[in-house]
């Protein structure tokens, strides 16, 4: 079974939102062999760093929380869009030749996965490719970048997404899967009460 | 498809290893809407907290870590034993007549899997049964304990496994689940240099 790791890797040089110093992931050894009888490390983490899911409470005032889990909306077929030509952001227009479904949960491959460095340009869902995928009625979203918008006031792509149950998953490496049709495993740490979840995602050829 | 969520639930009154302090998750608001424009969450933990697999370094001075990670040694067949009979640990003579072969993960499902607070008496791996495995060249091991030993001076079973190259997965919940066999999907978050690795863990009927 060939097996594509779709996640990012988390240490502290990787990249973040906006270069903010409280989104860097903190490793830490809290005890070694000099201290104690075992090693261990701690992680602290901003749950919107490296690959990650959003819930509606991330962008909505009493918006639903990780307590609304669902697994089998994050374990399914998926299909990924190679939209790696475009330079600004995703619109409606460059997603209504592509033959979407009801149902359908997309994964958008852009220029954000071949990135190490976060981009504060990076490739985003416009407003009004969040309104025809609403019309659409797909189920799920992932994108390559740390955000599934930027520089829109009021974040009204994410907003429109929540108000139709559109999953959105942020964060996502693409770079080694091809457009076509996959079958999706994406894991989350199951944190209660969060407005996102850490996530580990694979695919596998379906 | 029939699909186990085998993994622990993260939060502040989760069960953690002799219930020590630094041990318990810390999940914190960050922003909300009253500070920013966005609600998020930071979660501080050590990473031998909740569902984990373990790294020689654990255990090992100048053992290996989770740079070693190989997604091919989680994510394959794996065989439940009912072990629910047993009121201490988990000895040779338990595992004799269950007809183990060379490159089985084995998951054990015990008492531990029915308990929501610490035991200090949790079932666990005894040095005998680690030398067992060994011998029968197993891959990997999962418990339903925070540890695959307890009580056990010098923590033999730990490095017996690791020096035998076998997988141990630490945190399992395995009480919906049967004696059998079945696919597994254990998912890290992919931390650099650690000597454990948070997971996500499924089984799908094989």
């Amino acid at each position: 079974m060939k097996i594509y790791d779709i996640s990012m890797t988390i240490h502290q040089k990787m990249q973040v939102y906006k270069n903010k110093a409280e989104k860097i992931p903190i490793i830490e050894v809290v005890s070694d062999f000099e201290t104690g009888s075992s090693h261990e490390t701690s992680l602290s983490m901003n749950l919107h760093t490296g690959t990650h899911m959003d819930f509606p409470l991330h962008m909505i005032i009493d918006g639903q929380t990780s307590d609304t889990l669902d697994l089998a909306k994050l374990i399914r077929p998926v299909k990924v869009l190679d939209l790696t030509h475009l330079i600004d952001g995703i619109g409606q227009k460059d997603l209504v030749e592509k033959g979407i479904q009801p149902n359908d949960f997309l994964l958008f491959k852009t220029r954000n996965s071949y990135e190490e460095t976060f981009n504060f340009e990076f490739i985003y869902v416009k407003e009004d490719a969040a309104k025809y995928l609403s019309a659409q009625k797909i189920a799920g979203v992932g994108v390559d970048g740390l955000g599934v918008e930027r520089d829109q006031k009021n974040h009204p792509t994410h907003k429109i997404l929540f108000q139709h149950d559109i999953t959105i998953i942020e964060g996502l490496r693409l770079k080694e899967v091809k457009e076509g049709t996959y079958f999706m495993y994406a894991l989350p740490l199951k944190i209660v009460g969060s407005d996102a979840l850490p996530l580990s995602v694979i695919l596998t050829e379906a």
